[in-house]
């Protein structure tokens, strides 16, 4: 799975980063999928061409406030103008079918191809054969989710070179040992678990935003490969992050660990923290670090492949 | 009076050009207007350092459609997260507010700054001492407007070298001839007339879009020093206008050319017309100036300053 970012600033657009919006394409998948839509959002397409328009499949809202849903009729509008999606689905909390609807009518535009919106609660919002999505409320100043995205565990290896080399014959014999079974040949049995690795793990990221410090944001990045968390804020200005709802940097870090994450990729940055100001985002970086050390800063139209963790070698078995 | 473009492409925005956009700065004045706010015209602004926005005092509105107004809930919220303009006076058709107050509502923004949308009816709309601002309808698919700003004539410039020669002593007598009165000094006659020169015509301009040819663009265009007008498509596309009801090239040059204007500049152009297309920009610049040859066509990000029309210096006079 592939993440781009592409707004990694909080409330409003400076000249280096834009208001949040996050792209996240799949292996030998030509949809991809749109977590957030701030305002800007369609014009920061125009300058990745690996992530075409059309084969936008899902958008994923975390909660209503302007840096986040403000790009959302624009970006749908342009979509039909051009050669447009198969369908859009939309999720997200209450109010934003209402606001997409109220703002089409306002504007007396009509969108081309199937879209549907969806209403989040919590747990499981999507269930596809090689992903799922979950979410949860945060905690902010109006209702926020966070969501999980899950890609299904795959079937380990089939060790060829091991079952031809106990005279197995390639054929149906093959398939059924892959499948886990066991089997018998020339009055000798065999057993699927002898020749198959253990199971790819599935890859699994965090989105939680916004929010201050909480408990469904650590449930949401267990064990993930990768949460990517807001961190409006130095834990300098931990005030202003508690009375705002807001997390700082040092917030972010303790549910990655808590969680037992993999890696911490931090964004959604107050304006406030400029390469110039008495505290930057190396600082931010730094605190996070201190607590979870696999931690990274989100920039505009970073991409961020999540690793695969390859299981370990099959154990060198004895006595077949 | 200077006019500098945040987008000039229609419809959507394209690598090169935003959705429609106009800022207007006045001589001596820190304010200054916005002339329609398609998505990321905030985004335009934070590149431009002389449009400070806590200036912003008035935005005026055209029609209803997502490329003039989505980005007007995003520009109104930035401005009230830094230092906020004074207040801001909006100018737009019906349905303006109630999609504006829609969308901030739904997103919980509060406006920290006081603002009022007022919607337009035909004639004037705003009168300042230096300025008046006229509107009308247009012929579009939904109701639109077009603006015509005028900046009030001044007073002609006065001959101090003049009085003096003529031994009229400066004081408040001088006041009296600027201010086109007679009067008498040691038994001789002095008539203000002859000591100032024609009053200064205040410039004009008009923004007409979108609209396919129309009377009442001619109207606002009357005399004027500019006329921005749109030009969705070229001449040879004329049925494509025709349909959305938009502009050809020829016809916005018809217009200015009606209008007895002095300048036309073309803006709001189809993404279609990409260099590489059988029909370019050049070839709609081309076909207006054979109908009207000082016209020229916009790009983001360039300033135009409109120049003041210097009247005849003072006749030589006689027979004081």
């Amino acid at each position: 799975m592939r993440i781009t970012f592409l707004g990694t600033s909080s409330g409003l657009p400076t000249r280096q980063r834009n208001v949040s919006g996050i792209a996240v394409q799949f292996p030998q998948r030509s949809e991809w999928w749109l977590l957030d839509c701030g305002e800007g959002t369609q014009h920061q397409l125009l300058r990745l061409d690996e992530l075409r328009p059309s084969q936008l499949r899902r958008i994923f809202i975390t909660h209503m406030h302007g840096d986040h849903i403000y790009g959302l009729p624009g970006l749908l509008a342009s979509l039909g103008l051009g050669s447009t999606p198969e369908r859009i689905d939309i999720y997200g909390p209450p109010g934003l079918e209402d606001y997409l609807k109220a703002v089409l009518r306002y504007s007396e535009t009509r969108i081309p191809y199937p879209f549907q919106i969806h209403t989040v609660e919590t747990g499981l919002i999507l269930q596809e054969p090689e992903y799922s999505v979950f979410c949860a409320p945060l905690d902010h100043r109006v209702p926020a989710f966070g969501y999980r995205v899950v890609e299904q565990d795959r079937p380990g290896s089939f060790d060829v070179e091991k079952a031809r080399a106990d005279g197995i014959p390639f054929g149906p014999l093959y398939g059924q040992l892959k499948a886990g079974q066991s089997i018998t040949w020339q009055g000798r049995s065999f057993h699927g678990r002898d020749y198959v690795g253990d199971p790819i793990p599935g890859r699994k990221f965090s989105y939680c935003t916004d929010t201050t410090f909480c408990r469904n944001a650590i449930d949401l990045s267990r064990a993930a490969d990768l949460v990517i968390h807001e961190a409006t804020y130095a834990e300098a200005d931990r005030e202003l992050a508690r009375r705002a709802k807001h997390s700082t940097a040092a917030m972010a870090a303790r549910v990655a660990a808590e969680a037992k994450a993999q890696a911490l990729m931090l964004t959604h940055f107050s304006p406030r923290y400029t390469p110039e100001a008495a505290i930057t985002l190396a600082d931010l970086l730094a605190e996070a670090q201190a607590i979870f050390p696999p931690t990274m800063l989100a920039r505009d139209r970073l991409t961020y492949e999540i690793p695969r963790r390859i299981p370990a070698p099959l154990p060198l078995l004895t006595g077949v």
